[in-house]
């Protein structure tokens, strides 16, 4: 138990045969060397790295979690997780997908993210010092000047140094425009920052020699709300020279913590409130930027949420399902199963299945689509064709709150369930199946909670341009379903995918009008809306998959059973998990008089 | 913040306006004396006790957790639970149902029912001691001797001893009869029991002078299998006596805790191994008939777990509705609400009202539900006539399954809500509302996991016998649904009430049919089928209410608000969580097949 396997077998499925990155990629120069060969062997790398180094670490690191210690401020992280750092940095790995001009390998968005679903599998919390870097890495990369590139990004991508992003105040997290952090400008064009942050995960720790924290301020002419905030770059450690690179650590900034939150899960990760009392900073960017800025690494972000919960499935997935193959109790409804045994494996029950296809099914079916939504940032970045690029980061931010809300809901249901599935056992801390619960909980909160995401969804992204992005991607759906319209083994699959491509429709016109009278519709729909959309692009990709399955079956007399499988799991997904539409559709059009009609005071 | 408020109105609501259950109680000769006013001066002494005495222990509780010595193997409870037990026993709280020739105050089940929501509310895990000591009560008053009713009850009314449930060993939960724990005869008409149980909550603490375990163990010429079970009578310390009834302690039974568990949550429950080396029991009962006495226990703590998550909800509710008052972010996008303020409080965005109003939703629909169900075990015990007696007894078997698992299932969703309008500050242990979600997990799993318990309402409550036990529940509805149906204002409740009716008629028809093909199609639709009878009844429920409320606010001018919130809940109800069922017909219909045709190979 607690183990994990990475599942390199879906992961190559999911890049070759149904997405095609190597011809993909071939249309990138950036990437147009990168064969499936090399992108296999990474990913198997990746896995080993991921299931023998952090994945023993994740119980051990949740049981023990991270210290504080009062006196000097610094935080200790659980125990093997600094020396797992460095097997990390020594190996590369945090370059994997960077430029190579700051050190780094140059590999495709699309690579980085199925590693971080493996990571995240083995052990999110520790997962998230370096993830927060990467961040901070892409943020740099966008809006820094050459001299602070020149000077972070080579530790960024070494992992020589961690990254972290300040926002949440205690007053203020989704509301950032309430924030009061105060930068004020000094002679030698850096500024002095007061003010204290909360939530700042990977604050503080012992596994880097130096942290760069992304801090969001006002300046002292700044506009009031969310117009006036700016972003600074705010070295634990001053470096001791801005114009060299040699990166030496100058003495200690004013920026320190104060304490580490005790939290339901990721205990493995600090939580830490950090207090900035004169720190040295400089800008990013910008003078009153700072959020633009700041969304490049919130996006990024936003679908590295997605990949903690859906590595979390994938581990949760494969642990019921050990359990549920070994764990003898009860006989099966139609008949004894294992004569020879006292009881039946609890597998042979139906309703211990449908737990297990539900994981099953939300783990590969976000594998696609995030495999797919990566595929599309790295053609926003790299391709060529202004138009393609345009296409693909229309997409990109169309698809990035569905992949964050939608596969963090999932990967709550999905958690619960496989736990679920040990019983009695599966409460115990023992089993490590809470933990995946509760880390998983996290993951629905930060980086923006679902709720902002499906507004964002559905107010920013469907809504403003009155559907133009969702009306293309809607387009490549039709296609597909055209294409595949009069394939009669492909009826089970098309008809309810072209049924509620038409609902979705429907769906967004009606919201459309009613928020023209009363703004707050979008409000009411939103989380219904964002959950409609995700259920369309996994049937979408489910869709896909089975046909890539039903081709491979013709072909060979018995089948591989990785195909079989697929198809199974598809024809699940689409008998028991797609129907959640016929809710969501309902609850979605029930309008907001429902929600807003009762006063305040008769809550 | 972590604050709890006995919601007597809404008893009071439940309990005079809805249920009348003044009246009803007139109509056994047991509780004719019971009036309303004795009701709810009880419920208001047990919301205060719950509110100040054991609520602020709560968090601390969860905090400090339980602890064990292996050298002396006791256990010693969190700071303040072993006081807070105190005062409950000398204010005669556990004495509240029991029987009055044991020192009980004979009291109806409805008010103990609703007494320990208030207990779950503020306080689950310490509830869960008193709680399993009723249920020993109840277990040993069904089945036990006189001379062993005489002993016990006693010390169990008046809380001096405690009881517990001993039933799982490492190897078998759900599947009693792989048991392995045997009990030898003696002499003495005493058993020597040896064997290992797990998950015993309560099974060793500090809190009483004795404990009084109720041991599943096998006779030496038990029959293999759950028909080879008998049930033991297990004192932590022995009596010096079985015929007399001063209930001094003799010596040490030979029944220890050799662990207790780290668990998800219920941190100040002691969740115990148990190991019995030759300990001294006393058969209850019949020998082999163990699981039938047990099932006494069982029925009733399966609406005990319903009624923890009802006060998890409850309790979670009001704090997430505290928060969202004060809590300033964003402005209303209908126009700001709160000018004098940076920012309009959260409870202005629809769907932080969307999970607020989940919650008030499933804990106001469960609140009538379980006072309904609770009512019916009182008519199943005292109703003078037969025939009433077997009907309430019929609707108890019906729908306890469903108090237990929808309820739970609700809580775990109502809390999880709760917790997300907090957004980052409820992932944070001091809130307190990461604790509701992680203590609300265990109500799934325990006294039958949530999908056991489908299995009984489908296979056992409602094919066994021909659907009759749900035809005449759903005659009661039928009539309902005839007094009302030319009632305009009942108009939106009626129809969709009427609606599912017939849909879930149907729906039972159609499984009923295809179960006889495959007896794994029970098993493949059983989670959703409970769910729908789940929403039959809240729905049935609701519409009552918003009856009463309709009718009250016509007489009133403007009308008392708390039947305009009531109306708005209903509504609330009937929009956005009801047509949870048109998804779960569809996954209930949609057969065995998706489940069951994936070889486990290939999982």
């Amino acid at each position: 138990m607690r183990e994990y396997r990475a599942p390199l077998r879906d992961m190559q499925f999911v890049l070759h045969e149904v997405l095609h990155v190597e011809k993909e990629l071939q249309q990138l120069p950036k990437h147009a060397e990168t064969d499936a060969d090399i992108i296999n062997q990474v990913l198997e790398e990746g896995g080993k790295f991921a299931a023998s180094v952090i994945a023993p670490l994740n119980y051990s690191g949740d049981r023990e979690g991270c210290h504080f210690d009062p006196a000097s401020h610094a935080v200790t992280t659980p125990q093997g997780f600094k020396a797992a750092y460095q097997q990390y940095i020594q190996a590369g790995w945090p370059a994997l997908s960077c430029a190579q001009e700051y050190g780094g390998q140059d590999l495709p968005v699309v690579v980085n993210t199925l590693f971080y679903e493996m990571l995240n599998a083995a052990n999110q919390a520790w997962t998230m010092y370096p993830g927060l870097s990467h961040g901070a890495y892409e943020c740099l990369l966008a809006h820094g000047t050459e001299q602070q590139k020149n000077l972070y990004l080579p530790q960024l991508v070494s992992g020589a140094w961690t990254g972290t992003m300040c926002l949440t105040e205690a007053h203020c997290g989704t509301d950032l425009g309430l924030l009061r952090t105060k930068a004020i400008p000094q002679a030698d064009e850096s500024y002095k920052i007061t003010g204290s942050k909360i939530f700042i995960s990977a604050g503080e720790h012992d596994m880097a020699a130096n942290i760069v924290h992304l801090v969001l301020a006002r300046l002292p002419d700044a506009p009031a709300g969310s117009k006036g905030i700016s972003l600074f770059l705010v070295p634990k450690f001053l470096p001791n020279s801005l114009s060299n690179t040699d990166a030496s650590l100058g003495e200690r900034n004013a920026i320190s913590c104060g304490a580490i939150e005790e939290k339901m899960g990721i205990h493995g990760n600090a939580t830490c409130q950090m207090h900035l009392d004169g720190a040295t900073g400089w800008l990013i960017g910008e003078p009153h930027k700072g959020l633009n800025a700041m969304f490049v690494f919130m996006n990024a972000a936003r679908l590295g949420v997605g990949m903690q919960s859906l590595g979390l499935t994938e581990v949760a997935y494969q642990n019921a399902l050990h359990y549920a193959k070994e764990r003898l109790q009860m006989r099966s409804l139609s008949g004894v199963k294992a004569p020879e045994q006292a009881a039946d494996p609890i597998i042979v029950h139906p309703d211990v299945r449908r737990m297990l296809l539900t994981a099953k099914a939300y783990a590969e079916g976000g594998r696609a689509f995030a495999a797919y939504l990566a595929l599309q940032i790295d053609k926003e970045l790299h391709h060529p064709d202004a138009k393609v690029r345009q296409i693909a980061a229309d997409q990109v931010a169309l698809l990035t709150p569905i992949a964050k809300a939608f596969m963090t809901d999932n990967g709550w249901l999905a958690t619960s369930d496989c736990m679920q599935v040990l019983g009695g056992h599966g409460y115990i801390c023992e089993s490590g199946m809470e933990q995946y619960v509760r880390d998983a909980r996290i993951n629905m909160i930060y980086e923006g909670t679902n709720g902002i995401q499906a507004l964002d969804l559905l107010g920013r992204k469907v809504l403003q341009d009155q559907g133009a992005k969702l009306r293309q991607f809607g387009a490549q759906i039709q296609a597909f379903i055209e294409q595949h319209g009069l394939d009669e083994s492909m009826d089970e699959f098309i008809t309810p995918l072209a049924d509620l491509a038409v609902k979705v429709n429907k769906l967004t016109m009606e919201i459309a009008m009613k928020a023209q009278q009363n703004p707050d519709e979008v409000g009411a729909a939103a989380t219904a809306y964002l959950r409609v959309l995700g259920h369309l692009v996994y049937a979408y990709f489910f869709a896909q998959m089975a046909k890539v399955a039903l081709v491979e079956l013709e072909k060979q007399e018995h089948g591989d059973p990785f195909y079989r499988s697929k198809l199974s799991t598809a024809r699940f997904y689409f008998a028991r998990l797609l129907p959640e539409t016929a809710t969501l559709i309902r609850q979605a059009r029930s309008g907001a008089a429902n929600l807003m009609a009762l006063d305040v005071e008769l809550f």
